[in-house]
């Protein structure tokens, strides 16, 4: 009864030549929605957004659901949000309609939304494949509309191409943790056979971060807390474990492990304590990578310590295109899995609740469906 | 007459390449010399010292003197020095004599003693080219009788090639000051067209990076205080002078000159707030080297800029045998300068007075005949 | 009087920056356009296109002409042209109208139209950087009507800045021309310091890839044939000449004169002897670099040579986006100069024929409004 | 008996203070020795030689065999060798002396001999890591007696290292065939997850290339002629086989199967047509890599294509020594296995006659023992 209600709201969208004859598309969609930043997340009816020429619209039929969703409702970062905001950035779909000059897409295609919608593809970032330090990023669930509703538009230049076939539930943490944390690792610089830390490895971006790690050819030595995530890393492929909780020394005992340190250190975890530990257990000549965004963290490394070892400190922020491709085609090779909790899209303000306090493990999928 | 005699001496140098020619090589020579840190810097004779298999002995002609010798002498490094103790490596010269096993240099070949006297060449980091970071570098007036005496011993290996004709007492700052801003320059990832910004520009180190900078292609933006300093630099090639001095906006005013910030910054002054400063003005994606080994100094970097930007800290710590090589091959084409002032070696102790008292501007030599 | 009216228009056009002004832009125009392969070069009144949404309306004032032009006309390319077709792809001139999602122009900027005039942004090839080898990629003045003609379109991504104040006339080589070489340098990946010989160097390619690789920090071996050539390449920068119709040995004097051979060689000559003789004198571990793209050409390189000097013979095709930024930089900081004949649109069929008589020294420029 | 009397003829060979106590080492031992190339390979005694103060001395246990072995006998490369000879360059053994200088060994360690002996140390190749294009190199089996003997010398510098513990039957073959196809896997500059062409997969240094391609995060296309060969490449890793017995169209099948063509390929097989076709099928932007050293074979590149898809053709020499401990850890940690036979140093002409008949599949390895 409900469901031919919601039917009898559709009335057929057409657009222009390039729309799927076949299907229709609804007028208006369930959506998650907020107007002020730390104001209610209303599940309502809201309208279906229609493509600009260079656009595509995704029927999104998964999300995932990011820390940074949490901050863009909360609106305690410097740059501000759009209001009101549909959030989220993991969203794996259909297409179900072009823009007039949309090339690279077909009608049933599947697309990802991911955090970078579109940017300028002419400043001389883009050029230089850093599209997300361009001065006119355009950002999903942020400053864009994003894919905790049912229908959302992308630029199709940014939207990612998801393979036929994709599971995309489990795909969707890919679109920003997975491409996050293989950008991270790639701009570690290892060669195959290096050791990498990753430390935070049992959480949700450090078990990917394990993953892809070990897909890319390098020794992972894993850090975290307790035996069960030790048990955790190490099942997802990691050779060495570090466990901060009960290790009498973690520098030692880590530079020991790894005969003087090891080659690449990610830091997941976002401590300013850990941060400046990994300055210090990093191998000479070695990199140590910042990809988290914690408000007010400051990264703290001696000089002396850092000519003579000859260190770098790396910011990784998110994926390019080509790197959103890649991270894309290790998921649908089998070679990383990402261990996800699908709940119903109504349900996304207990799921926020949830991270607040801190109490998420893995990655909470929503489905647009429920 | 006397021409002739020299003659007759140089032909039996001639004729036996390969060992010591008694009559040419004196058994004690001028040196400075300290026996214990912050003791007296003596200036007498001491026996020649004699090369080992795989060493040349060098007829030091000119020696640079560097603040790292200053902390020789003081032993306020963590590593501890040899003693006693005879500091240098910016020493130039000629070779008097070669170990058995040398093939890589003749008698008569001029040749430059510089930081990095040997290393094992065969650890990870030798055969990676980060020779300085093996765990048993030698370093010249550290660790190996170094450039404050007549004749010094070095590894054939890691001694600097210096071409005939070289103007020996010029050169002589390269192999330490020049090598080492032309290292940091490398490490910063630059292609010809960027901008460089020189933090402490118009000093010994500092106006040595910008004639480099500027002959490896790219812009200059010299940092330093005074008017003084900004007509030196721009006499060197800088494009854009900053006076922090007299800015009103340190960040801002580089940031605009530059439309965004340098694409590097080398920060040869080594104060925190400046490199802590750099951190900001950098351009997006962007290397701050640091180069400087100042005791006790500490990077303070914005996690949330550090990775929204995507910029990178870079130490940069001493060139290797390729650096070298190059860096001095820049100067023998006449592309690079040293500021001198040239005394006698027994003037030594008068240099370190005014190093401590921070009154020195360019770059000290002793005559080692002197 | 006209002035005021001039004046009087412009506003008019700056008020509506996002619409054609109907007034201003006429809706025919002089272009040089032809049917068939080989078929008359009419000089003649077509309409003026209208740019896509995506798309901007360059008024070019300025266009060079470029080998690729006459094989257009041609048509003795493997790859098909457009048809009619008006050529033409280094045309510099102004903005005049904006499709509607075009965010990266203004009316009233500086444009460019090179050579590629759009791809795909979205394959492989294109989130790499290799936008040229798209395989939807639109090439002005062969799959798109270029800039023999006075109102020509470009997608907005792919037009190239041109700074405010620029001499058009004298950018528009640097367009292809300029872009072409800098690119084949940078395929060369040397390092400041390093020698790169330029085959073909006293021609028009030639002179710019020796005045590019000087202002890269390079030092430069010029090959050609004459004494003529000889003093041009000299003034434009380089340090050696080896004048191929005298030298006794040409391996030989190169390799003698760059104590080993040159780390790189851009071959602009497209001999095939030149080319096979490049692997021969290029230093170990070098480059060779092909760029020019003559019909039926072959390079043979002998494997025992190729493997024993570690050397590569590189491709290297047009400049993508980031390349055009810096080329045409390096011609707006004065660095680069371009030897350019100016002559009216209407005379191009008189230059196509000195062109096929390889009559052509520098580079014929028309200005379209003769 | 024979036993006995061997033992006899050890006097003890006392190497100053760094000698080995507890063990002794004979005056002469077992070799094979030929005069003159093409000469009888006799299975004689010689004197065991003494290192130089630079050099270790290596009882070898065991050595893999290369063809360029039979080269050197044959002496049909333009490089004249050393006479009379000792040959081999894989062999892998126990430290039993060090040479005075000697800082990087201790007497049992494990050491190996590789291709490149020794080198200057000091050239621009050298300091830049390219040692094997050294023009002062020395190769062991060719300017330096080889591996084919029970106790050889080799540069402390450039011997290998090989952990204790490991099967020196099995690291053998690794220090030329292993190192090698991991340097041209290196050359290729590749990344995770791109598609490598093993051209000749099936074969010795194929199947190694198969093993290491694997290790480095790359997915392995394989080509080679066969079934079984088929079956072998894919038990090795391979993910594509393409059998150029029974493929109606080779390039047109790899390009298919690979979605445009591999990143890379590794030219193990060496003939003309193989290497030209390579050109064809890799994709755009690709490297295509020459690794073998056949005599009189000439690579051949059509221009258009070369620089339309932007490839390059690199030659790949022998590895350095950062390659030789990398290529060597891959073994120990157990990710490639090489595919040995092991007879007995006195058949080695039995094993030169099979080669010459081209009756070799995998690799023959003598123990020097017998």
């Amino acid at each position: 009864m409900l469901r031919n209600l919601t039917r009898t709201k559709q009335s057929v969208l057409r657009l222009s030549t390039r729309s799927l004859a076949t299907t229709s598309i609804p007028t208006t969609q369930k959506a998650i929605i907020f107007d002020k930043n730390n104001g209610p997340l209303e599940y309502k009816d809201i309208p279906v957004p229609k493509p600009k020429p260079n656009e595509i619209l995704i029927n999104v039929k998964y999300s995932g659901v990011c820390h940074t969703d949490l901050h863009a409702w909360k609106g305690d970062w410097p740059l501000p949000t759009k209001l009101p905001l549909v959030g989220g950035h993991e969203g794996a779909g259909v297409v179900v309609a072009l823009g007039d000059e949309v090339k690279n897409f077909k009608i049933g295609d599947l697309a990802g939304i991911k955090w970078l919608n579109g940017s300028c593809q002419s400043c001389e970032y883009c050029v230089n494949g850093f599209e997300s330090n361009c001065a006119q990023a355009d950002l999903s669930g942020y400053t864009h509309d994003g894919s905790f509703q049912q229908y959302a538009t992308a630029d199709a230049v940014q939207a990612a191409k998801i393979p036929q076939g994709t599971d995309l539930a489990g795909v969707s943490p890919i679109l920003c943790a997975g491409i996050t944390v293989y950008k991270a690792l790639k701009t570690a610089h290892l060669k195959a056979g290096d050791i990498v830390a990753i430390s935070g490895a049992g959480g949700g971006l450090g078990s990917l971060a394990v993953q892809y790690a070990k897909a890319m050819g390098y020794r992972v030595l894993a850090i975290d807390g307790g035996k069960e995530k030790g048990e955790l890393v190490k099942s997802l492929g990691a050779e060495f474990y570090v466990d901060y909780q009960s290790s009498p020394d973690l520098i030692e005992e880590i530079q020991s492990k790894t005969k003087g340190g090891p080659h690449g250190v990610i830091n997941v975890s976002v401590s300013d304590k850990a941060i400046s530990q990994s300055t210090k257990f990093v191998r000479s000549t070695g990199s140590v990578v910042l990809v988290g965004l914690p408000p007010n963290a400051v990264v703290h490394s001696d000089v002396f310590n850092h000519v003579i070892k000859s260190i770098s400190i790396k910011g990784s922020y998110v994926g390019n295109r080509a790197d959103t491709r890649e991270a894309i085609e290790f998921f649908t090779r089998g070679l990383v899995k990402s261990p996800i909790k699908v709940v119903g899209l109504s349900e996304l303000p207990g799921v926020y609740e949830l991270m607040e306090q801190g109490k998420i493990l893995g990655r909470y999928v929503v489905d647009t469906s429920k």
